[in-house]
């Protein structure tokens, strides 16, 4: 399918620079453009590539004034980034399979109803007791444990594993290999330094529309629930400890690490290979650079980095002056010089 | 069922403090307390929580008094924690499934014999030669690989993968996702920066009443074993590479990675995020904090902290210190312009 | 199969120190040495293991040169560890089973044509469109989805998760739980702070001879391809996020994390648990330390550790100056007490 450069800004309230009648079929990034593609450009990073881009139209904010001659058609809006996605989401519709049926061999316990439009692929385990929500996709390999509950339209991708009474809401995505519900870490020593299980009773409880990276943990709470609130977004290889409870649209970068019972408001940007002490608390906003390191609370609003963190701000202050040891050293030591020599003027 | 406090308080061997008829049917966070649940009270920081919760019962520690009223009724006991798991691990035991029996499809080559007793879920694959211990469960999606030894009453949960020739202790517990067995991560550059692939021949060995956490890693030796010592616990998305040889009874915090060949000793308490170096040696009862990176060998008993890592006062010590770096500039500008002010002063 | 001393040394073009007749029917550490064992030394850590090693047989320099008596056999090579190499390998080729055919039950899509010489165990899911090369190894609970490619020879080990679409080059190694073209982390937030997500429509594209740890994830681009080039190596646990991408020749040790739109050159070694920021270029040749975090660009041949990192000289030196900080404050205390005295001096 080919739409022209001034159907596209139809549809997205636009405004065309250039030749309306161009046409596109495809998308490719600003840098990997060639004719026929659509791209966007929202980073100033990428400025520069506006004027050697092959694609054929390029989305830009409505003040973008090229310096130079620009061969591609523009498509002035708003937000390039979300027409970007708007135009994607459309077209992604269009075109991603959209997998229905029961595939054989699957082991689906007795007793479990299946809503007549679901998924389930090969190999897929319903365990007795769990319910599967209407326009589920449940890919080959999944394991839904007993008495779990999956929500509407919510996709489980190849190899998820969700252990028994877990709860994951409505629209949500589980990419391959996340596994929800696996024993929270809990052991007590005895007066030998053995250590005996506790037993993590409790569950996990994930809301709607919440989407969770590949090979991503979350265990289950020793008692209640570990819960994840309705939006929040959690990338890859993240540990998500037991009893910890995170609010409602967040994005955790991949690699983060959260320790038991710990409590996270709403809104907040985690960076990755970030680690939260447990027992602690985190406000709303908050927004912690990466491989930063969270020894206590938070209050709304922070911006930290570091470990431990700091103000983002005086992150950098510091890091600046750890560079600057050297010369420190150097001054003091030369300070010294100067104090005896001084001390001696005196004395004379 | 319904258990009173005086029943539950004569099994652990507690001393009642109020309503001795008061009934439970459930665990709750003291926190999370409603009518009918049993509490615990160990972490000091949840004091205040004994004011105001609704479970009906509390277990506290024997010399706890409270200062103001409380409408639970207490259990007093030595260590409210190890008396709450004992309970729990008691229900536990009733409430949990306790799946028997080889379910179809799976696959299980010719010639090996499973014990009576096994479970052996749906999809689970275990491979020529592979032996399996009396009691063991095997999950859906698990996979034994070729001559691998599985202890007697291991559980091993969906979808985690054995490779061949390694051997699990009895009483182990592997979650979801966990890989053992992979090949360590071994290459040979050639002059011309090419890598050729040194062969993993080499096996793991993971000794009894170990749990490993979901999404773990524990690659195989390049000869020998990769070792994990009895009793070790390791929380979730860790990895172990080749050839390391961890002790007895030691706890690893999720996400903590350690090379190759690295030796720990017992009893250590390692936090997450940490990062070990290759072929170092680490003692017993070492204790490392979050996010500690440990570039050499520690003693026995250390208590390290920090990237390199230093002992954990002057860890505190020193990040303090950095965040005063500022001042200090500030303080020896100071101190030059004080010199040349009092050296000119002298040559007055 | 027994051998000689005399025998090994031809193969490996040696030179024998000690009794060529001794045979070996094994490899084994140096430190773990038996009768009937070869071993190597290598690293100089290991030198005094030379002296009491039980092995018959140990690969050593050309130039070592015993200081105590020796009772193994000795062959001297140019390189012990590359000798061992090969000769590792072809040990292992003789010994690793070498599964071939399609075990049942598997699920194979209608129209999927597989070479005569695969493998494809059992429980092993492949899409519709997918395409297997020739002697490719497809694992127990692999899941190839749609139109996804396998090159020749690779082998997919149980239980890894390749998406539709993408594409695995030839003699490639995937270990358990890899999960490649997972979608890219990519959401755009509204007024509101609710996050919509981007269509993640690209895919990754994996070049010949790429080794990928266990449980490693590779995320699929938002547009084009996340690119991992010929020859790299990954480790566990790494997170690849969507559009790296990663040159050739490259060793990156376990959970280490690139955000995204990176690009990294080839043939650099980067240290287990390091972060790279997204939207950066790092040069060739670069060496990073573990734990490193990388904010922004590296040019050919940098060696940087720290977190920001820093030249790796720098790092140790600034360390080592941190860890005096206590001192240097002292000082400063002294050196105001002093100038305060020598100013009351001077206005005497």
């Amino acid at each position: 399918m080919n739409f022209t450069a001034d159907q596209i800004s139809h549809l997205v309230n636009g405004t065309v620079v250039g030749d309306g009648s161009v046409t596109v079929n495809t998308f490719a990034k600003i840098e990997e453009g060639h004719a026929g593609a659509l791209s966007f450009l929202a980073n100033p990073k990428y400025t520069h590539c506006i004027y050697s881009t092959k694609s054929s139209i390029v989305l830009v904010r409505r003040d973008f004034e090229p310096e130079y001659p620009v061969s591609a058609t523009l498509i002035k809006v708003d937000d390039p980034y979300q027409t970007l996605t708007g135009l994607l989401t459309m077209v992604n519709d269009m075109m991603s399979p959209k997998p229905v049926g029961i595939e054989q061999p699957s082991y689906i316990a007795p007793g479990v109803e299946l809503p007549e439009d679901v998924y389930v692929g090969a190999f897929a385990y319903i365990a007795a007791g769990a319910v599967i929500g209407r326009g589920a996709k449940i890919y080959p390999h999944t394991y839904v444990g007993a008495d779990a509950v999956i929500g509407e339209d919510t996709v489980i991708y190849p190899g998820a594993k969700i252990y028994h009474r877990c709860r994951i809401g409505a629209r949500c995505i589980l990419h391959a290999g996340v596994v929800i519900g696996a024993d929270g870490f809990g052991f007590a020593p005895d007066a030998n330094g053995v250590y005996t299980k506790i037993p993590q009773m409790g569950i996990v409880e994930i809301a709607d529309d919440v989407e969770i990276g590949a090979n991503t943990t979350v265990d289950r709470a020793t008692m209640g629930s570990t819960r994840i609130g309705q939006g929040t977004k959690l990338d890859n290889l993240i540990m998500v400890a037991h009893n910890v409870e995170i609010g409602e649209h967040n994005v955790f970068a991949s690699q983060t690490g959260i320790a038991g019972s710990t409590k996270i408001g709403s809104h907040c940007q985690i960076g990755g290979q970030s680690g939260f002490a447990g027992h602690i608390h985190v406000g709303d906003h908050v927004m912690v650079g990466a491989q930063s390191g969270i020894p206590g609370n938070l209050p709304d609003d922070s911006k930290v980095m570091g470990y431990p963190c700091v103000p983002v701000k005086e992150f950098y202050r510091n890091s600046a002056y750890v560079r600057r040891l050297g010369e420190l050293f150097a001054k003091i030591n030369k300070l010294e010089g100067g104090i005896a020599a001084g001390c001696s003027g005196n004395e004379k």
